[in-house]
Formats: structure tokens, C-alpha cells, sequence
């Protein structure tokens, strides 16, 4: 199935994330034709910049290469339950379809809080699939927190 | 009064980015001693960039500054409501205080649709003062769209 290389290829970028310390979430975006034209892993802690999550560099990168702040027809995989700020930049960008791994209870924006699509003021909403490869991205997450626990790290 | 200085700096901001043919929103940040450590005005077009809203370019810039994905004690000058993404993205930086100019029924997230700050999924929840010379941020916008339709530039 297509969208499961999609995820696997966004849980590849998770991984590398956790490789960096950084919350292992990772995001990859796809055109109509198919095509994985932008992917990333979050990076807030290197790149000092509370926005800079997977979702966000990913839609930055994709728009960048299309020359467009749209992205008509394109879809996004990313391993966790987007944020409302990652949510409302998807539909900014008039993002197609989300699909995602885990859901996020403590932090989501799409089925939880502020529930983005639900309201008007979302001027675009895209299509949304759930639980994709939803354990293994859990995995990681719950993997890098008790690491870094274990390290005395903390957070 | 200090934040009307600061709302009056916003309000320049957002009138470069109209003689830019952007949509003129400006925003600018205050570090806790006083200064203003970065304004900015909106770019999407400019960059190809549906993130690239004037208070995710500021809190981006004040954040490269400070060194820092957080921005603790400062306060942050919009011309406008911030959006889902932007109220979020201000919820992230751990921003003290939103002073904003006009109410946006049709796009914002603080007041209207997402509220973003009216949920557990944000982890921080700013102080919010709004209506800050509301008079002449809904001014500039109102006239941006008109002269726009004038020319047939269309939206």
C-alpha cells in the first residue's frame, strides 16, 4: 500500500530526530503525482525555533520547491497528531489529505483541543486518516522520553 | 504609554508589507527589559511561505537572537488577531503577553474559531490584551483589499 511507504519513509525521519535529541516526529509530504517532494524531522532544539516542527519544515521545503505558497492535491504523513499550529499552517498551504501515526491527547490540534478543521476560521480542510503505523510511532516516542529519563536528561 | 509605541511600531511594520503587496499585518517583540528584539511584517508571497505570517517570522527572529525556542518575559505586538497557527506558535515560545490591534471573525484563534488558548492542549496560555489602536490596524487592511480590488489584482 502506497501511504504505508509514505509513513515508513516519515518514521525514518522520526528516528533520525531522536538520532539528533530531538522529539522524534518526522513528516513527508507528497504531490499529486506521487512524488515525495519534501520530508523532515522535527528540529526546534538545533535550530532554536519553537516552530521548527517536522510538519512545518516540511511544508516550508515543499512550498519552497513548488515556488508557491499552495499546495493543492498534496498530502502530508506524519507519525504523530499534528499540533492546532501545525494543523492551521496545513491548511495555510491547502494541504489534500493529513495522514497520521498516533494520536495526541496531550497536544494534538486535530481530534483533540483546539480542533482546528472544526471551525470556520479554517479556510480550508483537508481530508484526515488516522492510526497509520500509529503503535510504531508511539513506540518511539515513548522510547526517546525514557531514555532520556534514564539519563538523567529530563524535560 | 510604552505599548502604544510598540503597537505604533507593529502598525509600520504592517504598512511595509502592503508597499510590499502583502497583506499588511506587522508584529513586533519585546524582550522583558524593554527592547524590541524583532518586528516583522507578513511575507507569505514574497517567500513562497504559508507560515511566513509577521508574528511566526518575529518570534523566529527574537528566538535566533535569544538563542533560545523560548521566549519567557517577552511580549509580543500584533496589528491583528493571530490565527490558530501564530496563537499556538506563541503558546510554544512560552510569550508573556499578546497585545493585539484588531479582532479577525473571519481568520482569528484566539477570540473566534480554534481558541487556541481555551484548551489544555496549550501548554501555556499568554496574558491577552486586544483592541490596541484597532481603529487603524482594520484601516490599513480595509484599505489594502480595496485598492487591490480597484486595481483587479483580485484575492
Amino acid at each position: 500500500m502506497e501511504f504505508r511507504s509514505h509513513m515508513k519513509r516519515a518514521l525514518d525521519e522520526a528516528r533520525a530526530a531522536a538520532d539528533r535529541g530531538e522529539v522524534p516526529i518526522g513528516a513527508v509530504i507528497v504531490s499529486p503525482d506521487g512524488a515525495e517532494v519534501a520530508a523532515a524531522g522535527n528540529r526546534t532544539r538545533e535550530m532554536n525555533d519553537p516552530t521548527a516542527h517536522a510538519e512545518i519544515l516540511a511544508l516550508r521545503a515543499a512550498c519552497a520547491a513548488a515556488g508557491s505558497e499552495r499546495l493543492p492535491g498534496h498530502d502530508i504523513y506524519v507519525t504523530l497528531e499534528p499540533c492546532a499550529m501545525c494543523a492551521a499552517a496545513m491548511a495555510a498551504a491547502r494541504i489534500r489529505r493529513i495522514y497520521y501515526g498516533a494520536a495526541d491527547p496531550k497536544s494534538g490540534g486535530v481530534a483533540h483541543g483546539a480542533r482546528v478543521f472544526t471551525h470556520p476560521q479554517a479556510h480550508h480542510v483537508p481530508e484526515v486518516y488516522d492510526g497509520i503505523a500509529a503503535d510504531e510511532a508511539a513506540r518511539l516516542l515513548r522510547e526517546f522520553f525514557a531514555s532520556r529519563r534514564g539519563s538523567g536528561a529530563g524535560d
